[in-house]
């Protein structure tokens, strides 16, 4: 058996997401890109192979930088492995690189560090061919008031308040190395670098710094959040983000 | 009556074209960037508005800088114009500037000069997020043979043999001012900058400097194009294709 890594590119907009759903061959497996890549991979090597990525990306988000990992006894190369994925893969999900990996490799439990990036175009006149990777809203934001809410949100804390599944009962601290906001012209990028992210948290992050670069409630909220004496923003729409970068 | 002057950006992917096709209101109607903005203008104003484009462009081919005028009685202003189409048009259709122009300013018979880019993307990786608007050609193409052919493009010329309908009575003389080709990393866009362009002509001019580029044919077969001593090339994919400027 041999271990490979992948980077893996994609648009989300056609998929429920990265995490394969339903049974292999079903409809919706072939909805989601691991079930995508499952499937190829499957047919190259006449094996049921099982894919790893770094982590989930939710239906519409999108990736320059997922990482996978699959073990198979085919015999192959890098090389080949690149080249069969790209030759049947549609032209939204690519395999940028592919390298062997140490047998103990695993693309999601060794994770050390993912960069995230958000994009809002704030004009009133949508960019047509960048609108399915960026969320369009017409708003005046205070990018000062937002960066120094982004540099409360810095650290290690527990993020269970900016999380989705709020119940769970897995670890939900998570250290926040850097939030940058970058604005060019009327769109904004903001970038997000981390030890890992829970469960709808870039989202929750971004809605409440929009809430914030909007005036609607100030950056010192963001400790009160963490406290549990406020809720957290809204989710902004998965469109927007973009997984850049895996780090191990 | 007052008449405005719109430009117009659009992700052609969807749709069958600039042109209207069918009645008004019906499905393939809506289906054109014509009659897109016709329709939502029209209700705009409650007349029929009639909308002349700087030209076609065929099914799939996208532009930064479509350029439309439309002649209406009904009160308005620019801004309004603009704010009521991005508000009703979808995502991949906008409006990005709207004036008041002179009675006498056509869309389509003023224009002096149009700008057409055409990328290909050469790398055995499709661009996931770019791959709507790239010719996806995994070849190694010689840029300096190709450049070679696109010198002797450039000047006044029938260009009938590189049109798709050649039995139009219309003259096929233009002027090519420029093709300019511009590779970077495993892309290359190619510029094209002229007096007017016929049907299918920048497409077709496309396939030949790939032909040349790819060692198929040498540069000096396009004087025995014109000559109609040699067919042209093939007509590139419409995706790769952008119209960026109209010059009045």
């Amino acid at each position: 058996m041999k271990n490979y890594k992948l980077i893996v590119a994609y648009d989300g907009t056609r998929y429920l997401g990265w995490q394969k759903l339903g049974e292999r061959g079903s409809a919706q497996y072939a909805r989601t890109i691991q079930g995508k890549l499952e499937g190829i991979l499957s047919r190259m090597t006449g094996e049921a192979i099982e894919i790893h990525g770094s982590g989930r990306t939710d239906a519409g988000v999108h990736a320059l930088g997922q990482i996978a990992s699959f073990k198979t006894g085919f015999e192959t190369t890098p090389a080949e492995i690149t080249a069969y994925l790209n030759r049947y893969l549609p032209e939204d999900i690519a395999v940028t690189a592919a390298e062997e990996a140490s047998e103990r490799f695993h693309a999601r439990l060794n994770a050390k560090e993912k960069t995230y990036r958000y994009s809002i175009n704030t004009s009133a006149v949508p960019d047509v061919f960048r609108h399915r990777y960026e969320y369009q809203l017409e708003a005046a934001l205070d990018i000062e008031k937002m960066r120094a809410a982004a540099a409360l949100l810095v650290g290690t804390h527990d993020f269970r308040p900016f999380c989705s599944s709020k119940r769970t009962k897995k670890s939900t601290v998570r250290t926040v190395y850097a939030v940058e906001i970058t604005p060019e012209d009327k769109k904004i990028a903001v970038t997000f670098r981390g030890s890992g992210f829970l469960y709808n948290m870039v989202r929750i992050l971004v809605g409440t710094l929009i809430e914030i670069g909007r005036g609607d409630r100030p950056p010192e909220d963001i400790p009160a959040i963490f406290e549990g004496r406020l809720p957290a923003g809204y989710t902004a729409p998965a469109k927007g983000l973009t997984l850049l970068e895996v780090v191990y």
